[in-house]
C-alpha cells in the first residue's frame, strides 16, 4: 500500500503508513468519464475516536450509477462537490475498533467510496455474516446490485410465474442476479448482453430461455420479438431510453417496466439525451414504469439476504465477479463500465 | 334529418326517413384530421329483430382519444378499417324495443357511434338514470370523461389530501372533473390550459388553486414550478410526451403520472415524436407511471356514478358543455379538439 509512487498528480504530502490514499472529483464530468476527472491524493490516514472504527479497505465497488453524481445537470441528488471522495460501496476489516459491535480483524461493509481507510461510528457499518461466500460478495450480489434485482423484480416488477421477463444489461451483477431470481420465481426470462460469452453465459450457465446479443443485431426490436413470441409482462431495463423504447411495443397488457439503470443515459449531455417515443403503449396496454433505489427497502434486507444467500448455497443463483487488482485502477475500471468490459459485478482489490 | 342534402359526395339511395346517415372513415388519417378524412354515407335504417333495440342518438361524442384508431400506426387497439362507421359514445331514445330491459322513450346511453341510429340486443346499452341531471351528461362527466378521471386520479394517482396535484388539458371534459375531485379529496390542484377563458373558470368556480395559461409561458417550466413550489405529488396528464417531460423535474420523491391523454402526440406522425427526456427522475425520485383506460373499472362504474352524482347535486363538481349542433358538423367538432377550441366537453346535438 504504498502512496505517492503511483499517484498520477502530486499529492499532498503524507508518509506511505500513516497516508490514505482518495480519488476525488477533479472537475465535472462530461460524456464519457475520463481518468484526469479524478484526482489521487493523500490524506492523513483517519485516526479513529471514542467509538469509532477504523476500516482498511479491502474491495471497493465501481458502479455505473455513480456517473449521475459526478456532472452538472441538475439530478435529484445532490451532486459530488469538487474534491469530494468519490462515493462507492467498500468492503475491509476492521483496524482499530473502540465499539462494542466491530472488533479488530472483522470483515465489515460500508461505503467508504475511493478510498483505502474509513472512519465510521458504526452508523451505516454492518459486518459480514460468515456465510462461507467470499468478502467481497458483500457488495455485489449481497450487496446493493443484488438486492436491486431482489426488491426491483420481486416488488416494483411484481414477477409472477409464467410470466415473460425481459433483463437488459443481463450479465451484469444486478441483471444476471434479476434474471436468475425471475427463473427462480417460475418466469420465462430473456436477456439481453453485449457479446456471445455473456449470452452463451446466460442460457448455459444461469438457465435464460434465451439471450439477445446486442450488438449483433441491426433490428433489436426484431430480435426482441422474435425472443419474446408472446410478449413481454416486466421488462427490467438496466440500459435507458433507447432500450425501453424498443420494448415497448412488446409489452403486454398490464405490463410493468422497472427502471433500475440508465447506463446508456448516464454519460449523455442533455441535448443529446433520446427520449422514450412509443409511450402511446401506456394507455393502450396499461403499462406501468417505476424506478426504484434499493436502499428504501433497508427493513427488508435480512429477508433478501437469508433468500439469496440460501439460493446461492444451493447452486440456484450464480454470480459472477470482475476483480480488477491495485487501488490506482478505480478510474479506469469505472470507465470500462461504460463500454461494457467487465464480465460481472467489477470491484477493485486493495493491496 | 333531411338526409342527402347534406351530404359532401354522394351516398348510397335511401329516403330521408328510411335512411341511417353516418360518418365513416374514408382514407388513413395523416396528421391532423381533416374534414374529408370522413365520408357522409346515408345506409338504410337498421331493422330490429328479436331481442333488439332501435335508439334514435340524440346526442353524439367527439373525443381526442378516437385520433389513435384513425391512422396506420401500429398501436394498442385494431384501427379503425376503411369504410367503417367512426366510433362514439352516444345517447339517444329508444324507438322501438323487442328487450324488456327497454322501453321506447327511454334515454339510453350507448356506444353507437357516429351515426343517427343505433341497434342492439342490449349490450353496452344502459338506461340513463332519471339523476335530475340533462342526459348528454352520460357521456359527459357521467359517461367515460368523468370515469376516466375519478379512477385515473383515485386509482391510479392513489391522491391523498394534502398532496399536490397538478392536472394537464384542466379546462377539457376529463381535466376538470380530475381537479375537481381533488379538490374534493383535499389535494391543492393546479391545472394547465390554454387561455385566459379557460384559466379564470379554473381558478373562480372550480377551486383550482392556480392556473397557468400554457399559451402565454415563454418558460413553461418555470411557471410549473412557480405555482408548485413544493413540488408536484401526482401529474394528471392528458397533453402527451412534450408536457409530462416539463413536469418531471417537479416530480416529488414517490410521486406518480397518470398517463390519461395524449392529445399533443395523437396527430404527430411517428418519425416527428417528441420523446420523454428528463427520465432520470424516475430513479431519483422514485416515480410511477401508469396508463389507464376507464373500462377496466366497469364494475366500478356505479360507486363512482353515485358519488360524482352526489357532488354534482351538491353543487361541488361543475362541468361544462360545448354543444354543437347538427350531425353534419361531426367531423369539424372533432377536428376542432386539437386546436383547443372546445370549452367543455363537447358533443354533437341531432336535430
Amino acid at each position: 500500500m504504498s502512496a505517492a509512487g503511483t499517484a498520477p498528480v502530486p499529492t499532498p504530502a503524507g508518509s506511505s503508513h500513516a497516508g490514505n490514499r482518495r480519488f476525488v472529483l477533479a472537475r465535472r464530468v462530461d460524456g464519457l468519464p475520463r481518468t484526469d476527472d479524478f484526482r489521487l491524493e493523500t490524506a492523513p490516514r483517519p485516526l479513529p475516536g471514542e467509538g469509532q472504527v477504523l476500516v482498511r479497505n479491502r474491495f471497493i465497488s465501481v458502479d455505473p450509477g455513480t456517473r449521475g453524481r459526478l456532472g452538472d445537470r441538475e439530478t435529484y441528488a445532490q451532486p459530488l462537490a469538487l474534491g469530494e471522495v468519490i462515493q462507492a460501496a467498500t468492503v475491509g476489516t476492521v483496524e482499530t475498533s473502540a465499539n462494542p459491535r466491530f472488533k479488530p480483524g472483522d470483515w465489515v461493509a460500508g461505503a467508504f467510496g475511493w478510498q483505502e481507510w474509513g472512519l465510521s461510528d458504526g452508523r451505516g457499518l454492518r459486518v459480514v455474516p460468515s456465510n462461507g461466500l467470499p468478502p467481497s460478495t458483500a457488495i455485489g450480489v449481497l450487496g446493493i446490485p443484488g438486492l436491486t434485482a431482489y426488491f426491483g423484480l420481486l416488488d416494483v416488477g411484481a414477477l409472477k410465474a409464467g410470466e415473460t421477463l425481459l433483463v437488459t444489461s443481463a450479465a451484469g451483477a444486478v441483471g444476471s442476479a434479476a434474471g436468475q431470481i425471475g427463473r427462480i420465481e417460475g418466469a420465462r426470462v430473456v436477456g439481453v448482453a453485449g457479446g456471445p460469452a455473456k449470452c452463451d453465459w446466460l442460457t448455459r450457465d444461469l438457465g435464460f430461455a434465451a439471450a439477445i446479443d446486442y450488438r449483433a443485431q441491426s433490428d433489436l426490436g426484431a430480435a426482441l420479438a422474435a425472443a419474446c413470441p408472446e410478449g413481454i409482462d416486466v421488462l427490467f431495463d438496466n440500459v435507458g431510453n433507447a432500450m425501453i423504447d424498443a420494448v415497448l411495443p412488446l409489452m403486454k397488457r398490464g405490463g410493468r417496466i422497472v427502471v433500475c439503470g440508465q447506463m446508456a443515459d448516464y454519460n449523455r449531455p442533455a441535448h443529446e439525451a433520446v427520449g422514450l417515443k412509443n409511450t402511446r403503449a401506456f394507455i393502450g396496454q396499461r403499462l406501468t414504469m417505476r424506478g426504484l433505489v434499493a436502499f428504501d427497502y433497508v427493513r427488508q434486507y435480512p429477508t433478501a439476504w437469508e433468500r439469496m444467500t440460501q439460493w446461492i448455497t444451493e447452486g440456484r443463483l450464480a454470480y459472477r465477479e470482475d476483480i480488477i487488482d491495485g487501488f490506482e485502477s478505480l478510474p479506469q475500471a469505472f470507465i470500462g463500465l461504460f463500454t461494457g468490459e467487465n464480465f460481472g459485478r467489477r470491484v477493485v482489490r486493495l493491496a
